[in-house]
């Protein structure tokens, strides 16, 4: 099965202790696709300028990521800045230029409305609502967000989750939507806003999914190098949703192996800057690592 | 096969958001042997003052936890106060009274000399020194610290570390001791000095084990109630200790399960004050806690 993937479109430049890059390939679209393409086919919907570097795009291509519906505006492209210190849990912003994105209204090629996969990746609660317009009968829609939006937009994003069938969202997300710092409780009271399955991504200490009574918790795969958490989150998407997609079955049994394996194309992501690292992996380098995090977890 | 504990032995005044209590069972060695004995005979060396409400121990001797090496000297009990913030995973301390514990000088009686598991909880270094040279041939050392000593006392912390086979530190001390903020390089550094195997403790992030190239990680047993953290890390390591000591085995194997128990004995331990939860705590409510967590795990 498919996945349809709405969000930023971007180039970032990003400084960390081990370096610094800039203008290069970012944005929530871009690292889900990345990670989504190992397993199923992907298809993007997000906005980049007239200033872009197609070119940088090839790899998606090649890995058969569906381009139609990336618009291309008169304009510049999304640009956002940041800076990871020390301990690389923290990371101050240090521009966020909209350009384009600005004015992005998302629509949905005619090809894509029968996406069975939605990822409504980290972008305005109202264009999340609009996109959700636009598609047909998803099998599971999936929602990030952002501290921004909580802050800045909270009833459309409450008016969004009513209608997803899953939420994922980092540790203090979860707590700043809920109010509970405990986070099993966070992830309950999030379910009461109407999505069933909640995932909450605790960075380097893992993750785990709450829906009904059942919780699966898996902790993150063990990097002694990590040089660029930048898209972390959106490749641990990708590579979940791109495996439910690829088993088409959202049953829980499918989403411990889907968070394994998000677990394991995020643990590839940070390793280098931008989205190098999810360019030229093959998916045997996926399999070796899953089954590590299944042998480094068993007991 | 038995576990000898030598470690504090206190009486606690702990304030959370959820109550208070004053005077109520403390310290590492108290923990500790409360968890260890639901699977191994406990022999505790230790010392309280003539204050001492001893049959608060009742519970340990039903167990079968020889208190031979429990010290009752002339004075008062350490007391240690402390109290916890609304997230729970910081406190301050309000005072710290040794007592007795200044001139605490720990003996073995005979009949422990040749306890073939022994755990150094947290006390000065120069004490645990002198314990394990009144141990024989154990079959594992495993040894506890804080931020106290790698303050104030590194160097006989470094030498005792050189004699001992394991080593279980928390997040931050593992970081304090190696200056490495990344948890898998910390512990491989804390390998270099001498512990053959290092289990490092997140609290509610869980825990891993790092001997040589293997690593296993296990999340923390997931809980919406957390009522008093006090002792969680030494009731983690109490049914690690015990279980290995039940199972007379320190494969990695054995630590895997070992873990997962700790990690159960803690989860229970947090959810009342003081020790009173492993006080009337059943074996079949760890093995079907312990089911749960392998449960929520697999995938």
């Amino acid at each position: 099965m498919s996945v349809l993937v709405v969000g930023s479109t971007a180039l970032d430049s990003v400084k960390t202790p081990f370096g610094e890059v800039n203008d290069t390939l970012g944005g929530s679209a871009f690292y889900f696709s990345a990670a989504a393409s190992y397993f199923a086919p992907v298809k993007i919907v997000g906005i980049v300028g007239d200033d872009f570097p197609l070119d940088q795009l090839d790899f998606l291509i090649k890995r058969g990521v569906d381009l139609t519906g990336l618009e291309i505006a008169k304009g510049k492209t999304f640009r956002w800045g940041g800076v990871y210190h020390e301990n690389m849990n923290h990371r101050d912003t240090l521009f966020t230029h909209l350009n384009v994105f600005e004015t992005f209204s998302p629509k949905l090629p005619e090809a894509y409305r029968d996406t069975p996969f939605v990822f409504l990746a980290n972008i305005h609660p109202e264009l999340q609502l609009q996109v959700l317009e636009q598609t047909r009968n998803p099998r599971l829609v999936m929602l990030d967000t952002m501290n921004l939006w909580i802050d800045t937009a909270l009833a459309p994003l409450k008016e969004v989750m009513k209608k997803v069938d899953a939420v994922i969202l980092n540790d203090q997300e979860a707590t700043q939507i809920t109010g509970e710092i405990n986070l099993i409780r966070a992830a309950r009271k999030v379910t009461d806003l109407g999505p069933k399955i909640v995932i909450i991504k605790k960075g380097e200490h893992g993750a785990f999914v709450l829906a009904g009574d059942e919780i699966f918790a898996i902790p993150a795969y063990p990097l002694e190098s990590l040089y660029d958490p930048t898209g972390a989150g959106d490749s641990f998407a990708g590579g979940m949703v791109g495996y439910l997609a690829k088993c088409n079955d959202i049953s829980m049994e499918s989403f411990r192996k889907a968070i394994a394996y998000g677990t394991v194309t995020a643990s590839f992501s940070v390793e280098q800057f931008s989205i190098d690292r999810l360019k030229d992996l093959k998916m045997e380098d996926i399999e070796t690592r899953y089954r590590k995090l299944a042998e480094m977890t068993r007991f």
